[in-house]
């Protein structure tokens, strides 16, 4: 990480956040929509998850907006609701605002009674997924949050993409520690992973990824291009079903409960304007179950007992879920965002189109 | 499966119910809680998963209750409950019953808020996660059941096994068709299947187990005497880390939040008595979202085009989670509970030192 950053720029945080916005503002997207999408965004390269920050501003989502794809002025609404458990209706807006909203919701539901939870359709890309989970954990909840996407993962036995790489996202909040932060695809890699070894000239270790007839291949070109990702736990043999098993389930909360699109549906060409993803967010309030203190005081018992246990021959540390992000996220707060050459080139140019203030660095 | 069966002792379900619950009330389990335990543990061997079920009778249950380490008459109570999340102490009973009316307590504050959880601590092993989801969704609501277990699992990075096999079990209804039901441990493999390698003298694959170094090897005696599991994915080179991230989800849900240990707590030896297992229930209302037919409509072009989805080369069908079981289960149900002859032959003497009738086939 440290040795990449050498040639990356770095740049102010809150600079970063108010040009993010303001390009998005330019496209019509109301203030405090255009910020919540700069905060979730800016947290993704802070935290070091570059592949899900401002490199895809411009890409999906300023692109999207000027396709008209994404409706910049949407109107986000709680279309259902019984007991601690709502639907939202995204009115095809940016997923990041939408699902911020839904969250809120949850949070405000669980505080009531113990646990509440949400589906949100017809949505867009909304960043990462651990971003919404954190905001409960913030405020001492356990959070939860999914969401399905485009399709790139076979089904165990099938030879075509059919499941998005569908993340799974719980946050759990420790006191005075950073918070146990769980964010992955049920694919067995993400697709930019396979783009790096394609752009390398590498081959793909055994499980990554399919050939066009679905069985596994070492050639990133074949995988991109014909074949697709495996789920977590690559084959049948090394356990594939379980991974498939996962993007399934967070498909069936995120996608068909919600009255999104799911499967092959989500994002389809025939619906070129409407991607129309689903999320779906759940809160649990700690307190309904033991004193935060106490919980606090075993969620560290927990942690230390981890970190401490002895380490494999040739290994120097373990790591707790989400350890690494929060490392990257002190000292790029303090240093600011970096953000890759190419991707700061491209910020400039979205900029200079909109006639935006670049960031001052 | 069929070919397997040949040499297999086909009890007819009731016997073999009857058997099970009367040999526990032997050791002065109450009648309610036995036949619990024989339901779920016949289930387990209806779906054809052998190492969860009437196999398990005497070594793990029986043998327990004799030895005192788990208590026959437990109280098992809910302590504590705020809105509609709960804590319940099982009292160190047998684990099934404790799960069973916890997953009750779920569904019924789930048909008033939508949705709900508990946490059970000072439990014991309670068999197949897969029977308390189900119990969900036999009454049309989306189950989810966690429990934690004695470690046998490294995290990444480390060399000793910390984690358990955590389980993961989600149930969703489909109305007329059998329920969407995934059940799978967090661990790359379960035990058994490092036990059945060692017996036939095979080596084991990549991403299986670990030496003592913590190092990826393919004998199933050192990774059964000096290593342990890998998780989910196997290396971090494979992702290993998403399958560890989620085991600890698991056992914070189960263990750290209900109150139970976690980690090497569980099943601590220091606690010979008491081994403190701690289990997660939840529930959510589909109706509190949309229309149960709508849903179910939905639920079933979801399998269907996961069905329908073109094949790998040389595979014959997908699957979706729970359906192969399903299948073991609708034959099985007709033909009798398939018993391997030396478990047949345990129960026979388990029924003999306890003076009860054997199963009558």
């Amino acid at each position: 990480m440290d040795k990449r950053h050498k040639t990356y720029v770095r740049v102010p945080v809150d600079e970063l956040k108010r040009t993010v916005s303001e390009t998005l503002q330019v496209h019509d997207v109301p203030r405090e929509d255009a910020e919540i999408v700069a905060e979730v965004l800016v947290a993704s390269d802070l935290r070091g998850i570059e592949s899900h920050g401002v490199a895809r501003l411009a890409s999906y989502y300023l692109n999207g907006l000027q396709q008209q794809e994404v409706n910049a002025r949407a109107n986000s609404q709680i279309v259902s609701r019984a007991g601690s458990v709502f639907t939202m209706d995204a009115d095809n807006g940016l997923g990041h605002p939408a699902c911020y909203r839904a969250m809120e919701q949850c949070i405000a539901l669980a505080a009531e009674s113990g646990i509440a939870a949400g589906g949100v359709r017809n949505s867009n890309h909304y960043g990462i997924a651990g971003y919404y989970a954190m905001r409960a954990a913030e405020k001492g909840l356990i959070g939860v949050c999914l969401t399905n996407s485009k399709p790139l993962v076979l089904p165990t036995y099938g030879r075509t993409p059919t499941l998005g790489t569908n993340p799974i996202s719980v946050a759990v909040p420790a006191g005075d520690r950073p918070p146990f932060v769980l964010d992955m695809a049920t694919s067995a890699v993400p697709i930019g992973r396979i783009e790096v070894l394609k752009r390398k000239e590498q081959r793909a270790p055994d499980g990554w990824g399919a050939d066009r007839d679905g069985l596994p291949t070492d050639d990133p070109i074949e995988i991109l291009e014909c074949g697709g990702l495996f789920p977590l736990g690559g084959t049948a043999d090394t356990s594939g079903y379980k991974g498939y098993g996962l993007a399934a389930v967070v498909d069936i909360l995120s996608g068909v409960l919600s009255g999104a699109a799911f499967l092959t549906g989500v994002n389809a060409a025939s619906e070129a304007k409407r991607s129309n993803v689903g999320h779906f967010v759940a809160a649990m309030q700690v307190e309904a179950i033991m004193k935060k203190e106490e919980f606090f005081s075993r969620m560290g018992q927990f942690m230390d007992e981890l970190k401490n246990a002895p380490l494999a021959r040739g290994s120097e540390e373990i790591y707790l879920a989400g350890e690494k992000e929060h490392r990257h996220y002190l000292k790029n707060k303090r240093e600011g965002a970096p953000l890759h050459p190419k991707v700061y080139m491209e910020l400039l140019e979205a900029c200079e189109l909109r006639q935006v203030e670049p960031p001052r660095i």
